[in-house]
């Protein structure tokens, strides 16, 4: 059994961004620069974006944070993400969800100029994606197949299973992994909370993919000697013999699949790393598409 | 065995949306009005985009046929668009395809205004019918989406196989069978040119929705008793016993399948009448979201 070493990766990965930044630096050229808007005081979403905005100085790229307040009137929410839209040295933003519930979120993300919309949800970007043309994939599922890339696994004619269909894994890596190309070509079934005896899916696959977010919901009983699993699931469990309170548990019980599975990510040090890594080449993406 | 019929199913849309034409006219409202771009004279086109005018006759719609030589340039095609863009006469239009060789499809569909793309074929709209936001479903899909709806399958659960990745019609009902809601709800399984073994797919199949192109492709031995199968091939097969020199056909082998099915699509007669009533429903809908 192989570790994907989502932390290693994502650190290369950042190591060429700021290789890339620096020859823009040298030639004279604009330094790429990412803003992000969050509003109100969530601890978690505070603890996101200051990891972003630290990314970035890592790279070398300059950040922007945005700090709004939590009871903030949608409409103006509305026209600072026009002054973002229209900021010239702005090569990409997001905007931090959740948002709070006086806020559509929907109307916040169409919003977004698409070209600027580094985070890959605006429903342009989606389309793009879906339809196989260049454009910025949202962060968790690009950083999916970039480990499966990086660790030159064949996805080609894989029997694939994606577990949860949401709009910012589940579904993008399900049209990804069975786009045209590699990673890709897979024959992916996606299951979800509608799906009977998901048992039977799981037990067929050469790939699982799995974002559910239920702790250790994937045992060895599930799945088949030799298979690939990407863990995307991130939950906090509460553990008091721990300093901060809890752990991070990932959808897949590590220790039960460990012997049978050929190659798995952690939780965490697996998916989680790359995301970040993927929003700063998407902000890079956007600059080159400018100029 | 049940036939699901398309064509007494489009009609009765029909029959609707006249209905709503009518009661329009009568509150003193303007006419739906849907504008077809044929670029060049190709047989088939020329068959489809004819079609269209005329169903727009039969519901009460107004219809503008932008006929344009097979020469014409790029830019004159998009000044043509930007046209219809800005006509506040004119609901929705389709440039109808393929286009010609020197002509960027691509560039092309992405100059149509996504309020007026009653075809589903821009980025914004395939990203909002993905991420179940409302809009323009494209024609073929939303056909199969009605059928199974007007004739009652339940479809939340049921293990669905999609036979062809294409973008107009294997990706969009892979993602809208797997959407939440009835249609929908399934667990969809996408198999391609790359899928290894595809009869292991279809054989646990409780619906089958075939988009592949090539006659009589699935026969008895790849189904299971009671399957629900939604052929959208379509493929002239030379036969010169018949009068036209040819016969339509379908992926499934009809007769093959037939006693095992609990319903199927004849080929014709089953998705293909039911495009052009699904691209009056989305001119309909077009002018409900301007008022």
């Amino acid at each position: 059994m192989k570790i994907i070493d989502g932390k290693k990766i994502s650190n290369q990965i950042k190591k060429e961004i700021k290789i890339e930044v620096d020859q823009i630096i040298k030639n004279g050229g604009r330094i790429p620069h990412l803003a992000a808007v969050l509003v109100g005081s969530d601890g978690a979403s505070l603890t996101y974006v200051g990891s972003k905005v630290r990314s970035c100085e890592q790279v070398g790229f300059n950040s922007t944070l945005v700090k709004l307040a939590d009871d903030i009137s949608e409409d103006s929410l509305l026209e600072k993400i026009q002054e973002l839209n229209n900021d010239d040295e702005i090569d990409g933003f997001i905007v931090q969800l959740p948002l709070p519930r006086h806020i559509n979120e929907e109307k916040i993300l169409m919003a977004v100029n698409p070209s600027k919309d580094v985070d890959g949800f605006h429903p342009t970007n989606f389309g793009k994606m879906a339809l196989n043309m260049k454009t910025f994939i949202s962060a968790t599922p690009y950083g999916i197949i970039e480990l499966l890339k990086r660790y030159k696994i064949n996805t080609s004619g894989k029997n694939t299973v994606v577990i949860g269909r949401s709009n910012i894994v589940g579904r993008p890596i399900s049209i990804l992994m069975s786009r045209k190309g590699n990673p890709g070509d897979s024959t992916v079934t996606l299951v979800h909370s509608r799906t009977i005896n998901l048992e039977s899916f799981t037990k067929k696959a050469d790939i699982i993919i799995s974002a559910l977010g239920v702790p250790d919901f994937i045992n060895s009983s599930m799945v088949k000697k030799g298979v690939i699993i990407i863990d995307v699931g991130i939950t906090r469990v509460e553990d008091e013999s721990q300093p901060k309170g809890y752990v991070i548990k990932g959808d897949v019980d590590f220790d039960s699949v460990k012997e049978k599975a050929s190659y798995i990510t952690p939780v965490p040090g697996g998916v989680g790393p790359m995301t970040i890594a993927m929003l700063l080449k998407n902000t890079l993406l956007s600059k080159s598409l400018k100029n």
